[in-house]
């Protein structure tokens, strides 16, 4: 099953379920998908008997599936990476045995072909490719093994980042405030069978192919995370009731081999340049600057359509 | 004018304006604090106009002001804790130029008297006794001075805080999710003319007194802060647009002089413990435990009524 959420002029829009074709689009039989989760069961079974879809999906209507979240805590659970960005950024951290997790602005996620505010091209503007979950509600201390029945749905996410404002914010040891401004969510939020036999062990297990300003520059696989989903849910639970609608992301998706498969960030790119030229080459965004995001199947299906979004000046 | 949030068995109460003297309470034009803050011009002054008040305001039916919020930024601003702090935890940190700030969980704030749900006390529960405050919407950019007309209601916060994985979470950079469950907030959210003269520079010039198992443990002020509440709006609004109903927080309320008049939260009472004795002695909060908070005027007034609550297992 597939859910999208549709412009109607109010800040959590309208849910439909998506064709299997993506082409065309069912009412739900609630207005949001908030209220969705917040009974799941007994609305996932209605939004799965849709078979009929009477209306033509339109691309420019489309909404983040879930265009504003109670909470938003995003991971950064690709080892690959987080050793990279130690670097870039010149943090000197302690080796952690956990996994790491910070909460972002979640009021607002951009739609998939939105375009993004940003003050200032000097703060260093990147992208971050990402794969994510939502949850129904999660009591506090559950365990990272019934976690895995409250992922309800897969998203797509991209977590833009202000990498001038990064560094700093980190070694506050507050983490990030200024440095991460809204995300942009791609238009299809799925339920996990729809990756098949690539959601494994609490992770998506495919490609996510990253172009910025029409070329390739990415194509890292979503399955080398350190922990998987469930346990990033029960790490966030341990001292808090997860609300409903709680989004968690992987943080950047990266892999060892990121010479050969690309980055899912400019920041990390540069950080390879660091290692293998001594200095950074690849210049962050600038305005007008189009980024592009797909995770993708072997057999080419993009569960969660693309992110398709450029970056203007606030 | 004060407001207040009565349970009626949803997630954002009934908002009741209250008397003068704080014992009775007249139904609102709009159902929630958070309505009211995305028309605040409109319905402040619908809301400034009770000069009726027909219902006894009942202590035990009292939510959160704002029971919960899209966001919520807290600040660190009291210099004489934050040196103590980073020598608590062991943080080395740079000097900074900026206000300290993270995000946290804010889809449920405790109303005052609610008991407050910890897993364990091995994990060191602690108070934060601070001020903050509500603003309506304010766009990206917007100036620390341009910021004080959306600053629209104060209130009083018990942050409450998890000692044993606030240094680890800090260390790592990322700031603090396990660290930081849901916050209690004092009964009324009040506009800044209520706290007439002691509204300074945009912060709340007043004793915050707390009891900890009924004797008083704190009574520092709030002038000191680092950062005007407003400086702190515009700090957050840097690179996002800040939805209506955003709450901030100044952090810990803590004085130059807190071996005299005490503190706001344990930690800082073990971290003077620690510069004066060599080994912290005051042991943190146990399952059973109340703490009481009041920012206080010097006439007697408590703007803000009392937070009093109750620390239980979950």
């Amino acid at each position: 099953m597939r859910l999208a959420t549709l412009r109607d002029g109010t800040k959590d829009g309208r849910l439909v379920v998506v064709s299997p074709d993506g082409s065309a689009c069912a009412p739900a039989p609630v207005k949001t998908l908030q209220e969705a989760l917040e009974n799941w069961d007994a609305v996932a079974a209605q939004l799965a008997a849709a078979s009929n879809f009477p209306d033509p999906l339109d691309a420019s209507q489309l909404m983040a599936p879930l265009p504003r979240a109670w909470q938003w805590l995003d991971g950064s659970v690709f080892s690959s990476h987080g050793a990279l960005m130690d670097k870039v950024l010149g943090v000197d951290k302690p080796p952690v045995s956990r996994p790491l997790m910070y909460q972002g602005v979640s009021d607002k996620f951009y739609g998939p072909n939105d375009d993004v505010r940003m003050p200032d091209e000097a703060l260093q503007i990147d992208f971050e490719g990402e794969f994510g979950i939502i949850v129904d509600a999660v009591p506090m201390g559950t365990s990272a093994e019934d976690c895995k029945k409250h992922i309800r749905l897969i998203v797509q996410i991209n977590d833009w980042s202000l990498r001038a404002l990064a560094g700093p914010e980190m070694k506050s040891g507050f983490g990030w405030v200024q440095a991460k401004p809204p995300c942009t969510m791609a238009p299809f939020a799925v339920t996990p069978d729809e990756l098949g036999d690539y959601w494994r062990d609490g992770r998506a297990c495919m490609d996510l192919l990253v172009d910025w300003n029409g070329t390739r520059f990415g194509a890292a696989n979503g399955e080398p995370m350190g922990y998987g989903f469930h346990e990033l849910v029960a790490h966030a639970a341990r001292t808090r009731d997860l609300v409903a609608g709680t989004v968690i992301g992987s943080g950047t998706v990266s892999n060892e081999n990121f010479r050969e498969v690309g980055s899912s960030c400019i920041a990390e790119r540069r950080g390879i340049e660091i290692v293998d030229l001594g200095a950074p080459k690849t210049e962050f965004m600038k305005f007008g600057d189009t980024v592009r995001m797909q995770g993708t199947l072997p057999d080419g299906r993009a569960p969660f359509g693309a992110i398709e979004a450029r970056v203007v000046q606030a």
